[in-house]
């Protein structure tokens, strides 16, 4: 399969309103509303409930991304009409009803039934987005390394963009701010694309955009000056 | 050629007496001699001095590094010799008499004409640690992914140690240090196994720790924790 445009400089935000006994479907799209009046910035809805999903891409007038699908029958042949309804891209979490897979070859094959069953709804690679799962590293000390060699993998035999929630992999560790950087960093060189992450850690931000620059993506070095010149300005302001 | 182990947790003390118009065959042992009598960790003898190498070669007694050698046909016939003379391995920079490669293809080929090299005067792959060269990304936005695809692709065909002299490939930029840690994760991730570095820079020795913790190198997360409780011991001193 071709490589599909990596997903480089786009920041998205995201939006859940999961809240024991709320009207999800109501506080979505009612916080989509509320967001869209301030910012510009592209959405990301981020629920387990198809209703809630539904709703708040009715009044979405953009491309949103939707957080997420499994590879579980249920959930693709929930959600994934609904990317192509409304044209959204979609995070395809690679977890089927048999579970986690354990191997970066099982990986890829959750990986490609989900492109496979997306296309079958009209849903484009390109609007698909792998998130190959972070699990917790103190838990069994492969399970990073296993993420990884997956990345590599579906990068090589898929091309598609990837995407992961990268701060559970330091769960129950001490400093874990280094070590959720450095598995960026180290996610980035096998080919994650895009990643959940806090936007108010500014190393995070900086490791992002270092990443960015030492994988040949920013030419002339010209992202990399405009941000510490940013960032120079905000300490000048702040002082 | 099979993988060779893995250089993991080790640190190694580079030696460097090359002062202008100083008697460096002389310098560089009094200095290796002066240095075994308070530490006793690995030393490198860093010169292109062949005669200051074997100097210092000569009065140590265990298994030195020499960096380096190139794939210059002179200096390989030079170096190679006293690595096999005196059981140590080298670090062997992938440049040779027609300059420096500027494909990872091509790296490849040098590396390859170095081990073999190395062979022929009886020095074994475990004993060459490639050096795929870390070229300054402001010159040419291109030159790190060049290096980081050089390293995986040796990794991948010849399976060697490899080392970097990270820092520089961020000359000329600002927030030097956020490149130059962000570089040794992605370098990390493709195979490289050493680096050379400023030991007196912690978020340095901490993306080393977070990275070999990540790939799947620290069992219980046992030298993470370790090394965070020797953080923690060294702050309460402090204050």
């Amino acid at each position: 399969m071709p490589a599909h445009k990596p997903l480089a400089g786009a920041q998205v935000l995201d939006i859940n309103a999961g809240i024991p006994g709320a009207d999800e479907p109501a506080l979505l799209r009612g916080a989509a509303q509320a967001v869209m009046e301030v910012v510009d910035i592209p959405l990301c809805f981020d629920s387990a409930n198809p209703n809630a999903l539904a709703a708040a891409l009715e009044v979405y007038p953009g491309q949103a991304l939707i957080n997420s699908t499994t590879a579980e029958e249920k959930m693709m042949d929930t959600v994934l009409p609904l990317a192509k309804q409304y044209g959204a891209a979609v995070i395809g979490v690679i977890t089927d009803d048999k579970g986690v897979p354990s191997t970066p070859q099982e990986r890829l094959k959750v990986a490609e039934k989900l492109i496979k069953r997306a296309g079958d709804y009209g849903v484009p690679p390109e609007n698909i987005i792998i998130d190959p799962l972070a699990l917790t590293v103190s838990a069994d000390h492969m399970q990073a390394r296993i993420t990884l060699d997956s990345i590599s993998l579906i990068q090589k035999e898929l091309g598609v963009n990837m995407n992961l929630g990268a701060s559970n992999v330091s769960f129950g560790l001490p400093d874990r701010k280094i070590i959720n950087v450095a598995y960026l960093a180290l996610a980035i060189s096998r080919g994650l694309t895009t990643a959940i992450t806090d936007p108010t850690v500014p190393e995070i931000q900086t490791t992002i955009l270092a990443c960015d620059l030492l994988m040949g993506r920013d030419a002339y070095s010209m992202r990399w000056i405009k941000a510490f010149r940013a960032r120079e300005k905000a300490k000048a302001e702040a002082a």
